[in-house]
This record gives structure tokens, C-alpha cells and sequence, in this order.
């Protein structure tokens, strides 16, 4: 079975941890997320690949969710001592060997999608991770602070400021121009199951969704289409999806979130048991809808949202 | 008392730590040879620049005499995990940051000279130290390994084969092209006294001076121009100068080092009491020469050095 999963960073490596586990012997191909990508240092940083890979490769920090295990922060002290900042952003010693050797590569003049597949020959992740595309593409956000209206990367917006103002807009600066990667609309023409992991709809799978072209090839896919809420009881499970939510006109429940990427795109919807109420109307739009439990407590109960996926994948097929 | 310094690495960084103790008033401004600089991992690496930094900001490995005290290497680790080398190179988490800022204020547009005085913002060294050049110089060695020709990086030659092959040529590449860096021309011009250290005469010294207008400056300079002798009774104190010295036909002695100078460029020279024999010979070679202990063995004897060296430069005023 071939499984599209279009993910973003925590959530969908965390959701994609079960997949594996609930579908050991599918062939899985990870559309991610590049609009969080900053550069840092004169580094490119991608957040969502690289929490995809540490991951799926058992490199990751378990507790925080992102960045490696067993991390010093030697090189960022002495980049601080320098007075060469932005502290807020957390780069340890070994996150910052992948994005050397990433930059290096980028220099040389291999895409992001051959780099990408470089690192992960260390990694081993199980999964075939494509970035969306080899262009640059860098989510900012429209906010006003000090009642001065700014436009700030996401990075700062999420990392600095947790979100703690209002999202005016948010726009993934370069998407419009950007071209899908090598292999992006060919594994969406050929899945047999095409997944939205409980990431965030504006910020990781809805920038996945605004380089031109992927959106047309997951609505025209054969395969059938089916998303996991990551809003559970009108809040995020996790994360500040509300924010960003907001800045689009979306409400932050689960049956809003299905009808913000609607009956063209979606065949199924998972809601969280306690948005059972949600399924009439989620139905109501045209997407199949079922209520399951949406808690990534560990990787069982995360396999278990996988499976219902699969299911209601093949029950709509 | 206007001091200007022509400055390798070690030794010449150890060379004017004694020089600021034997005269703690004096404006000392070193020149400082750019030709071991080498990229990698798309990183500009400034060794002998930084060994000076380093050693005169308190920030040295004392032991082994470059890097970084209190060092460690996760980074270096990390890439080595990538397959990503070169492994000879000893480059430590604190030392990475160092090149991540040059690199990423070069990438910005700003000069070596400039970025050297912002990373002496943190290091206060004592000295004003310029890069003998912004222009790119990487000195290559010609050897035969395995029966076969090859040019390779000063670097490769240095750390990965410490010498342990004969030099056929020393080439600082990019030289020919290169601009003495802002302020290099004008310190020379308006230098009180002009001082070699014990650094290597032909891949530290010797190629501050082939860039052109450097050698010209040093040799029209109204100020007396004194060196010391790398070599003592008949090798060098450190590193493997003979290699290189052999390289371009000059014997590993005091005189004939002082001779290769020539009597054009030197005014002054110290040889080791080793070498006592050699005075004669040099001062045949119209350089005014002394014989005085010339062992770095700590501060106070290195200031003794540098003692002598500047009453020579007043006895040939």
C-alpha cells in the first residue's frame, strides 16, 4: 500500500511514528513542510524536515518534540558571546551539524530534495521525506506590536512571542512561485491513501497545500483523502493552531477545520470522541467523518488513530 | 612607541604575548597571515588570525597552542555521522562559532579586515589586527604521494601529513592577485619599529610578504626592521619550517634564514646562543645580529625575546 502523508513538524512526526507502526509494511512517502524554514546564521534551518527525521530516526528530543537528544548548546553560548543572536531560537551543537552539512550541500547546488534525501541516509526514517518543494518558501505573519503593524517570520511569530498576539495574516512568502519537489505530484497520482496528520491546517499542511499544484493533485488523486483534527474539545492539542486559525476566519473546532479544507479536497475526517457532535455536521459538508480517540499519548494509541484513518480511508473508497 | 608585527600562528601569537608584557604602553598593530585559511564545510577558517585572537584574549587552548580551551567537539561529531570530513581537522564547537560568524558576515558583504575587528570586539587582544589581505589566499603545497603528483591545501599538508613528505613547491595561491587589507601599508609606513617573530619564514611571514606592495613597504620603511630566528641549532623549535624552508632551497639554519630574508629587508637579527656562531655569518650579510636565548618557554622569557628585539631595532635605528 502506498500512503501520502502531507506533514508538518511535532504532530505529524509523532503521527507518523504510528503509521509506521500500524502499517509496517506500507510504502510511505512524507510530503513536508518547508514554509517554517529559516535561515539562521547564514544556516538553513528546516524545522518540520528535520523533527520528521530525528523522529522516524531516533534522533529526536522525546520530551520537547523537536531538536536531538542528549543536545549541548555550546555553539549558541558562544555565538551569544559574539552578540550574534537570536538566542530565542533553540540550535543546539548537534542540530547545528545537519544544517551545516544541509547549507553546504545547498551551496554546492544540490536541491533541498537531494540534500534532504542525503541526511536522511544516516537517519534511516522508514519513509520517503520529500520537502514540498526545492524553492524557497518562508511563512511570515502580519502582527501588530507596540501598535506598530510588522511582518514577522513565523519563526519569530511562534518561537519569540508563542503566539501571544494576534495573527493578522499569514503569508507563505515565495509559495505562490514555488514549484512542487521532484516526486511530490507523482506520489500523490500514485497513492492508494492519501493522510492529513492532526498538524497544523494553516501553517504546515495548508502551506504543503499552497504551492501551486498540490492541491489540484491531492483533490484529483484517485486515492482517497482523509484527515485526523488536530483541534480536540475547540482548542489544539497542541501548538497555537487557534492563532493562526483565527487570522484566516477559521474557528478552532474540528468540524470547521474539515470544512476549511473542504468536501474537494477531503473524503475523510477524524474527529476526537469528544467532538462526536461534529460528525452530523462534518457529513453535512460531504466528507465522511468518524469519532475516534485523537490523544497522541504513545505510539499504540497513535497507531490506533492510524488504523481509523486507513479504515475510514477504505470505507470511502 | 608604534610596534608592527608580521604574525603566523603559534609562534607568533606566543611571540607577542611576550611583545605587550616587554611593552605594556606600546600601539601594536599585527599583520597577520591569511595564507593557512581554509573553507570547510562551506565555512571560512582563519587559523593563524584566530590563534592570535584567541592566545591574546585569553581565550586559548594553552596546551596544544590553538583552539579553544575548555573545547569540545559534538559538532564535529555529528558531521563525521554524515560522512561529512574532513576528520583531520581539529575544529571544536566553541572554535565553529567563531568561523559560522566570519562566514556569515563575509556572506553579508563585509571584508575579512572588517570582520576580524568585530570578532576582536569580543576578544579584545590588545592589538589592532588586520588580515594581511581581504583578498582570498590559500597556500598549496606541491608533494608526491604514492608515486603520484598532487597539490593539496597547506592544511592537508600541515595537520593531515604533518610534513611527513618532502615539500616539492609552496604556492600561496591567489597571492599574486591580492591587496594589502586597509591600514596593513599605512602601519608599515608609519611603524616605529617593524618585527618578524619566530614564525615560519616561508608559509607565515613569507607570505604576508608575497603579496605585493607588502615586501615593498617593509623594505621602505623608515623604521628598523628586526626578526628572530624560527630555527635553533639547526631545526626548528616547533612545527616542521625545514620542510618547507627545503621547498624553496634554504638550509634550516639561523643564517641561512636571516639570509633569505636578505639584508634588503632586515636590519636586525636574534639567533639563539645556540647559534652564537652564527652571528658573524649574518652580520656578513650587512643584518646586525645577536645571539640571546630564544626559547617561548613562558611569558617572561618570551618578553626577554622581544626585549632584545627591540633594543636591536634601537642600536640599528
Amino acid at each position: 500500500m502506498r500512503i501520502v502523508v502531507l506533514a508538518g513538524g511535532i504532530g505529524g512526526a509523532r503521527f507518523l511514528r504510528g503509521l509506521k507502526s500500524a502499517a509496517p509494511d506500507a510504502d510511505i512517502t512524507v510530503i513536508g513542510n518547508t514554509g517554517d524554514d529559516i535561515h539562521l546564521f547564514g544556516l538553513k534551518v528546516c524545522p518540520d524536515l528535520d523533527t520528521v527525521m530525528y523522529t522516524l530516526g531516533g534522533g529526536i528530543d522525546e520530551e520537547q518534540g523537536w531538536g536531538r537528544a542528549d543536545e549541548s548548546f555550546t555553539v549558541k553560548e558562544e555565538l551569544a558571546a559574539y552578540g550574534v543572536g537570536p538566542g530565542w531560537f533553540g540550535l543546539g551543537d548537534r542540530d547545528f551539524a545537519t544544517h551545516i552539512v544541509r547549507t553546504q550541500m545547498i551551496s554546492a547546488g544540490y536541491p533541498l530534495s537531494a540534500v534532504t534525501e542525503a541526511l536522511c541516509d544516516r537517519w534511516q526514517p522508514g519513509v520517503r521525506l520529500l520537502p514540498m518543494s526545492d524553492d524557497r518558501v518562508e511563512t511570515h505573519v502580519a502582527v501588530t506590536l507596540d501598535g506598530e503593524k510588522r511582518v514577522i517570520h513565523f519563526q519569530e511569530y511562534w518561537v519569540r512571542l508563542r503566539a501571544s498576539v494576534d495573527a493578522e495574516a499569514v503569508v507563505p512568502v515565495g509559495a505562490e512561485q514555488a514549484v512542487p519537489a521532484p516526486g511530490v505530484l507523482e506520489a500523490l497520482a500514485e497513492a492508494d491513501v492519501i493522510l492529513f496528520p492532526p498538524s497544523n491546517p494553516v501553517v504546515s499542511v495548508g502551506t504543503i497545500l499552497a504551492v501551486p499544484g498540490i492541491r489540484e493533485a491531492v483533490a484529483a488523486a484517485a486515492a482517497p483523502v482523509v484527515g485526523l483534527s488536530p483541534i480536540v474539545g475547540g482548542a489544539p492539542v497542541r501548538g497555537m493552531a487557534d492563532k493562526v486559525l483565527a487570522a484566516v476566519g477559521v474557528e478552532a473546532t474540528a468540524a470547521a477545520v474539515a470544512r476549511h479544507y473542504g468536501g474537494g479536497l477531503l473524503d475523510g475526517w477524524l474527529v476526537d470522541t469528544a467532538d462526536a457532535d461534529a460528525v452530523a455536521e462534518v457529513e453535512a459538508a460531504g466528507i465522511a467523518c468518524r469519532a475516534v480517540p485523537l490523544m497522541m499519548t504513545d505510539v499504540e494509541a497513535t497507531a490506533a488513530m492510524a488504523r481509523a484513518a486507513l479504515e475510514l480511508a477504505e470505507a470511502v473508497r
